[in-house]
Order: structure tokens, then sequence, then C-alpha cells
């Protein structure tokens, strides 16, 4: 027996992308339905990293969607550039006026899921779309089974892939499920989590000859840090002490406050865009439509922007029946988008070591990081893209 | 029959770099002999492009070697940057307060020669050095050779290579003539000079689906323009049509001025850094310590950076008895090579297409040039850089 139920928007996927679009349509007063294949819990548990634009807060502010990242997460004005046994830091607030927020990404869905429920949202978790159909229509229609086996059928007048880097909606858009441009890395990032006290209170980067690492932070008692590693390490390969030594080394001259390590994990990452974010009245938002290294931080902060142009594109479309901002949506989408994988694969390529670097391209390096930090229009340049640039369409 | 010399300091090569430093150690009272293997003529109509520095022109201007940069050079307030069919101006004048100056690096050794002789320097054309000894004793030798075949012996109480990318004087500072950290490029440069009007005021650095392109001036009626090209490449193997069709594709929308082609060579280049910069007493400079790709157009005004460190290092040492300068020379200058090794790496990186490039990599690359162009801390970044940072010592 199939379900069958209809809505103006079908958004595949309940991640940061599709529940604050849902959030963005109904201030406008459009229905949507929020489909995702995860439990709530579980999307509400898997702990992932965030570092939030001050264009993401104003967003999440603004609209209403949450403004606990406000009091609960933290206002970094700065990060660390560390090399050569040296730290520079990027002051964001005196050079570009502007910082970030350091709120994980599980507490900023919990926000969204809450304020979704509360309006009355139709958000359906445990429900998997497994098709997109009548894509080049203005009906089209998702066919999605729930967690009992039960087959629903969801007519709308647009459909939106916010389902992640394994989108099912991709293949409706782009006529293949792994179709796009990318960019593997030769290694990946070793994480831990740590019972222990801040070590730094921002973000250090650190290039060393031994890698890359990452300080971060978590709370007051919790800490996450990452170090480069090969992709095919073990997480289990290694006793605290040579992960407390290896950081330590990554980190040469910054003395890192050590603690039990109570998680471990290895990050894989590559660098993705879809080859098409648009086709008839399907788009890919978020992860579905491009991926990025976690250095520089731009994963949710893209998606948010994505979310921001297809808002007012939907908009014009639902409400005045005008489709020019849809039309633009993928070329000004993938300005930025570009924009972002640049970076991300810039703050990569100038802070990790390759494998097969050269002591030439290891001292370039260097000579690379020197000539950022010793400019202030270097370091702004920087400071711009990691508090992000101005969001377009809002 | 050995001839038998005296003098403070030998200087290997009369380039750019050995030249001048002969004039700053003269004009602080310090003798030097310069030795070059190759004729007079042939330094002076070896036709080689030049983009001075603002500061490497008021070197030249302050020290009395030459003011004719700033009568017979153009000044240029600004590049072009173009992709994507269109140009963004970098207006060096606007973001910096600071420009360049075309002006070929063979009329700058024209003057430095000229300069030179008037004021009775010994400086002795078509003497080949063949090995330096002494290397770490107070009185170092250059043993030499006449265009005779006569064997001149130096003695010296410093000895400077500044004999170009192929220095003898390398061997007796890193131990190996090819010792040094290097990069090869997949790409060269197929340059022309062609009878026409200029086709723009200023140099315009093109990035296209076919490749490299930068158009450069000479004069009124004379071009200077270059294509990438396959480093294998026979330079008669292209009509003067394809060429200029190779060329106008590459600057997509910009009208080219055409003309017969009546010069045509292909320019191989890497990127090398000498290990050592300093053994004993004798030290490299220039070529001879460095090479760049000419994209960004540093060499020469690298080779001046080294002069005016070396020559404060060399007063210090020989008037005052003072080595701490010359000990801490090779490091201050690595600082400058390699934030010039960064930045030619960078806008060759940027501007070319390396032929195993991936859709993702170009798509990336004109991610990052609108990114530069649309910061004004991007363009400012890039201004900074190709207009010269700050030259320590002076």
């Amino acid at each position: 027996m199939t379900d069958s139920v209809r809505t103006r928007v079908a958004i595949i996927g309940a991640g940061p992308a599709g529940l604050l679009l849902s959030h963005l349509l109904a201030n406008a007063g459009i229905d949507s339905i929020v489909l995702d294949s995860r439990s709530r819990e579980e999307i509400e548990t898997t702990i992932r990293a965030g570092i939030l634009e001050q264009g993401t807060v104003e967003i999440l502010d603004e609209s209403g969607a949450s403004d606990r990242v406000r009091t609960a997460g933290h206002r970094h004005d700065g990060i660390e550039l560390r090399f050569a046994g040296e730290g520079h830091r990027i002051d964001f607030a005196a050079l570009v006026g502007r910082g970030v927020w350091l709120y994980p990404q599980h507490e900023v869905l919990k926000d969204l899921i809450a304020t979704r429920l509360a309006a009355g949202q139709d958000l359906r978790f445990g429900v998997t779309a497994d098709h997109v159909e009548g894509v080049e229509t203005d009906r089209p229609r998702v066919l999605a089974t729930d967690a009992a086996g039960n087959a629903i059928e969801i007519d709308a007048e647009f459909v939106v892939g916010a389902d992640g880097s394994r989108s099912v909606a991709r293949a409706a858009v782009t006529g293949s499920s792994t179709g796009g441009y990318f960019r593997e890395y030769p290694f990946a990032w070793f994480g831990i989590l740590t019972e222990a006290p801040p070590s730094a209170p921002e973000l250090i980067y650190s290039n060393s000859p031994h890698g890359f690492a990452l300080i971060s932070q978590r709370s007051a008692t919790v800490q996450r840090m990452y170090l480069q590693c090969d992709p095919e390490l073990d997480p289990n390969s290694m006793s605290e002490r040579q992960i407390w030594d290896a950081l330590q080394a990554s980190v040469d001259g910054h003395d890192l406050l050590e603690g039990p390590i109570f998680q471990r994990d290895v990050l894989r990452f590559r660098s993705f865009v879809a080859h098409q974010l648009l086709r008839g009245r399907v788009a890919l938002i978020g992860d579905a439509a491009h991926t990025v290294p976690p250095t520089g931080a731009k994963g949710m902060n893209l998606a948010v922007a994505d979310v921001v142009l297809l808002n007012k594109a939907l908009q014009a479309l639902l409400l005045e029946d005008d489709s020019r901002l849809l039309e633009a949506f993928p070329e000004q989408a993938l300005q930025r988008i570009w924009k972002a994988q640049h970076f991300s694969w810039w703050m990569t390529s100038m802070l990790h070591v390759a494998p097969d670097a050269s002591d030439f391209d290891r001292l370039r390096q260097l000579g690379e990081l020197r000539t950022v930090v010793e400019s202030e229009s270097g370091r702004r340049y920087l400071a711009e893209a990691y508090t992000g640039w101005p969001l377009a369409g809002r």
C-alpha cells in the first residue's frame, strides 16, 4: 500500500541544509516535507565539528532558527597559524571586523529539529528516499520507504536533494549518482576526543615536518584534536603516548594539555562538486552538491549559502511564478562553491605535507606561510575567506 | 705564465648582480675585480626581458648606477589578470602606492658597464673562472683563463659567485655544481618578437583553456609576447598565422595587433635554490644562487636584493672586521628567496594549465583567480609581491 502525500517542496535530508531550507520556506508561507533515512537520535548524536561563519550565525539567528549558538557557542576572533616552531595569530576582528563561532554541527541540528517540530513541520525520520520522478515536469515526485517498509509517494512542486554526500537525488539531476568533479588527497585526519582542559583559546592550524595538526576545542573539559595521517591508518594502532607525542611534535613549541583519549577516528576526505546542481524541478544543495576537505571549515557554511540562494529562488518560483532566480541559481551558487573549493584546497595544501613532497616543495610551503603571515593583506585575504564572503541573496 | 693580481673582492660574473655589487662596494671604497667569460658585446646584446621592482629602480638610481631607467624605461602602475574572457586590472598604484618599470635587462647591463668602466673598475670580459681555492681561508683565490689562454690568479679577501645558473663558483660553496633544491615544470614559454604597435598599455597575464599567455611590450614598434608551450616544441614548427591564432585564442576577448614575427624562441624554466649560499669567504648571489620561473618577473629583482644584503655584509667585514652581517646573510637572503620562489610558483600555477590538469583543477584555478580579483586584499597581496617586498639592508 502506498501512502500518498502532497506538499509544495519535498526536501530529502534533515541535515543543516534541508532543515534550514524548510525553516526559511515556512517563514515565507511555503509548506514542505523533510525526509531523512536516519532516526532523530542518530542525527542528534552523530558528533561533528562545527565552525560557523558570522553570516551563518546571522541567518540562524535572524530567521528564528536558532539563537542558542550565540549563548552556547564560542565566538572566536582569530586562529593561529603555526609553522617553523612559531605561532602567528590571524586576528579576524582586527582584519575584517568579523568572527566565527565554534558550535558543533549536531547542536545546530538539535536546534533546527526542535524549532521545526515546534512549528508543526512535517519532518519524517527513518524515511528513505528511493527515487525522484518527473524531474522535468511541474509535479516531481519522491518515492520513499518508511522504517516499517511502507511505500510513500510525495507529490511536490519542487524537490530538493539535501541528502548528503551519498545523495539519492543526485542521480536525478546529474544522470549519475557519482557524477562530478573531484580530487583525492593522499592523507586523512586522525581525530581524537580527550578529557582535558583547552590547550589554546582558539584553533591552532599547525604545519611541521611531521605534517598537519589541528588543535580544536569542544568544552571546558573535552577537546578535539587532529593529526595528518595515512588514509589507511588503523586508529587503534597507536598508544595514547604515541598519539600525544605525535601531536606534541606537530605543534612544536606549544604545550598541549593531555588527558585520557576516549574517541579515535580516521576521517578521509576529498573535494567534490556535482556536474549539475539543477535539472527541471530538482536542485542539489549542501553535501549532495559538493564536499570540501575539512581544512578551512567550509562544509556547513557552504550548505547554508546554497540554502539562502535557493530559498529566494523558490519563493520567486512558487509565490510569484518567476523562474529567473532559479535559472540563475546554479551559476550563482557555483561562484561561491568554487571559491570555497579553492580556499579549502589552499588551506589543505599550505598546511599538510604530501607524502611525495620534495625538499623544494616543503621550503616553498614555508615561504608561502611566511608571505601570508608577514603581510596584512595576506592575513586579511585568508580572514575574509575563513570568516566567510558576503552572502548573496540575503 | 700566470698573471697574478690582488683585489679585495673578486666577483665572478658581469651580470646585474656582479656589476651592481662592484658599484656599491666602490661607493664604499672597496676595490673589486669583475670577470666574465662573455664578451662585452655578447652581454650587451643578449636580449632579456626586464620588469624592475620600484626598490630595484631606487637602488640603481640612488647609488648612481643608472638613472636611465627613469627616462628610457616605462613605468607600469598595474597589470591585467585575464581569465574566462575578462580582464581584471591589478592597480598597483592604488593598492600599494608603488609601481614597476619595464626596462630590458640588457639595457640595465649597458648602463652598469658604462658606469663601472667610467669609474675605472677592473672589469675583464672574455675571462673564464675555472676554479675557486682557499674558500675557508682569509685569502680565497680565483683561478681563471683569459681569451688568449693565459692563466690569471686573483687573490682576494672575498669571492662572490654571480656567474649565473651554470655557476662555477657554486661547486666551491655547495660541494657540487648542481646541488640545490629544484622543481621542474611540464611546460615552457614560446616567445616571439613582432613588429607591431603595443596591443595593451600594460602587461596582460592571461589564463585560458588553451593555457597561459603573456602580452608584453618592448617599444612603440616592437612587442614581446609569450605562449605556454610544450618544452619540446620546435619554434619553427608553427606558421605566423598559427602563432597569432594561438595567441589570440589565449587572450580571448582582447584584440591583438599583429605584425611580422622576426624572432622566436622556446624558454624552458625551473625553480632552483642552491643548498648553501655561503661557505667561508665565498658567497653566491643572483642566478648562481637561485632561478625562478619568469611568471612574476622576480629574477633580476631577487639578484638585486641579494646584492643589497651582501654589500652591507662585505662592508662590515672588510671595513670594520665585523663578520656578523655576513654570518646572517644566508638566512636573511633565503627569507626573501623562498617568498619569491613561492610567488613565482604561485603565479605560474595559477595561470598555466598543466598537461595533466583535471576538470576539477581547472575549475578550482578559476575559483582562485576569481577569489583574488574580487578581493581588494587578494589584489593587494599580489601587488605587494609583484612590486617587491621592502628591501632589507638598504
